[in-house]
């Protein structure tokens, strides 16, 4: 379980490089930051492993890239701007130079593109797969922090982007046979893209603080999430899939069903699932325009609690599942 | 991979009992703190895994306590008062409901114990071991963390506690032909709950603020780690390895050089390093004492950069390794 460098060589030739202010060069065994005047800082952690969250294949600039979005997408949909960030490296024997140096790169390339520094963490040897956990910090105003639990009944749901590009392209990767198997290499590597390196939705961050009752990013899938989201609000809802957005390599299929219902409920989206009070819609699109991100009303929060209900056509979509599971066997592929 | 639950059964029932204010009871994916005025946050992250930092048959409920443990006494050497800590649980298939209650019911127990508190975190399936990611949060007054980097040449060199207890328990624990395996069963058991449950020393935390120019714990043996502390401090250097306070069940084995070098470079202590300034050795002893934390004084800084000498009787004490790497072989076993 020994690593081809030691820690303090890792530390020295691929993280110090990465190092922010208040990281001490990451010489101490603790980071120490003097909180900004009148705001409140946000923290949220995420961990990927090989296997679960990405695959053995998959590029290592690309993972380190990975590791830090879906972080940055977590503080993106509380309304925060990136600060900095702790990194757990737990990594296995046959770990090489090469790829500690194309982590560490890709890692580099999204400080610079997200502004963010790397403030300090721990590098550890394990027997197990290669697995990175990332705690981000971030900032909001005081009291800024846009929560799950904001949301009451009649709030419009929003989604950014479209959905189902991530799923489709993890499809790719694991050779399933799916029909968008027939589409050219290009757009089959776009789809691969979408899985590989989410893209945060950081712009939004600010027309949520403004407009949002609540919001949370999408990992696990539209509907699964669209649960946690309505039952922290103690309310219903209802989903129009149709008016979904979705990846538009994908939306020839979506007359399926059962290949909608898998595009709703496959997870790594990474992007944002928001609730605008009634009487604001139209402001939060303009801003949200404005900040050039796309969104779209897709449904309502209801009285409730539950159930959300999924609709197509005014009847109930079938569902073989609701969320995605990470590392687990899918229903239905 | 899947889990015995998922991760909302998890956090429901297993971690939503810990979760403290500013937690938003663990249904939100980040957490928002407002800092308390004129205090800096410290923050330290430290990951333990199955086969490397804790053994299989170790009982989860130390298990717990070690993760957080490990990172109480980073905030201690930092000078740090805990506040709250985010949680990375990577959990293999085989994880029981009995194995979460009982590592729940430890994380609770040095909640109480430590004042701390759960703020967030992630739960994922992995193939690989066990391995637990905290992050701890701390605080100290503006500007006052204690830096590993502040020592200059003259300073004291102090360690609290005794040492080597630890890795005579690992050994035990690993079936090694110690001699210390003799003795009877009950410090026996001592020996590996030094090993399992370390005791950080959060007492000594304002001790070292008003009087330490550097300080660190002692997570990988004493002899590696002042090298790093020495190094941080571009200072030379020396230990006088007789005066190096050594568990009292260990006294009757340091007569043996290679045993001595052993209990010096052995893992696991969680013992405070710290530096004293010339002049401030009698106050730190005292206030040390009223606190309750025994140290003594091994060494001092010198002009440096480097080396780090440790000698017996004068002269240099022979030693197969500077350090103790987790989960590598160790020499001279």
């Amino acid at each position: 379980m020994s690593l081809p460098l030691d820690e303090l060589t890792i530390i020295e030739r691929f993280l110090r490089p990465l190092a922010g202010e208040g990281a001490l060069r990451l010489l101490d065994d603790a980071a120490a930051l003097t909180p900004p005047a009148g705001c409140d800082w946000v923290r949220t952690t995420d961990a990927i492993a090989e296997g679960v969250h990405f695959l053995p294949g998959d590029p290592p600039g690309t993972v380190a890239k990975k590791a830090l979005r879906v972080n940055l997408s977590d503080l993106a949909a509380k309304g925060a701007a990136p600060l900095s960030y702790l990194l757990t490296l737990a990594l296995p024997a046959g770990t090489t130079e090469e790829w500690l140096t194309a982590f560490a790169a890709g890692l580099a390339a999204d400080q610079e593109a997200f502004g963010i520094a790397l403030l300090g963490g721990d590098t550890i040897a394990t027997p197990g797969p290669l697995t990175i956990s990332i705690t981000a910090i971030g900032k909001v105003p005081e009291g800024g922090m846009v929560r799950r639990a904001g949301g009451r009944p009649g709030d419009a749901l929003y989604v950014s982007g479209a959905l189902g590009g991530a799923a489709a392209g993890l499809a790719l990767l694991q050779g399933e046979a799916v029909p968008w198997r027939a589409l050219g290499p290009a757009e089959r590597e776009r789809l691969i893209g979408r899985y590989r390196l989410p893209e945060p939705r950081m712009a939004l961050a600010p027309v949520l603080r403004a407009q949002a009752s609540a919001a949370m990013d999408l990992s696990d899938g539209l509907v699964g999430d669209c649960d946690k989201l309505a039952a922290a609000c103690a309310c219903g809802a209802t989903i129009d899939a149709d008016t979904v957005p979705l990846d538009p390599a994908l939306a020839p299929f979506a007359g399926d069903d059962s290949l909608l219902a898998l595009f709703l409920t496959g997870g790594d989206d990474y992007e944002i699932l928001a609730a605008v009070p009634a009487g604001r819609e139209a402001v939060f699109e303009a801003d949200a325009a404005a900040a050039g991100v796309a969104v779209r009303r897709i449904g309502a929060l209801a009285e409730g609690p539950g159930p959300m209900q999924v609709e197509r056509g005014g009847r109930p979509l079938g569902l073989a599942q609701r969320g995605y599971v990470h590392g687990a066997p899918q229903a239905g592929r």
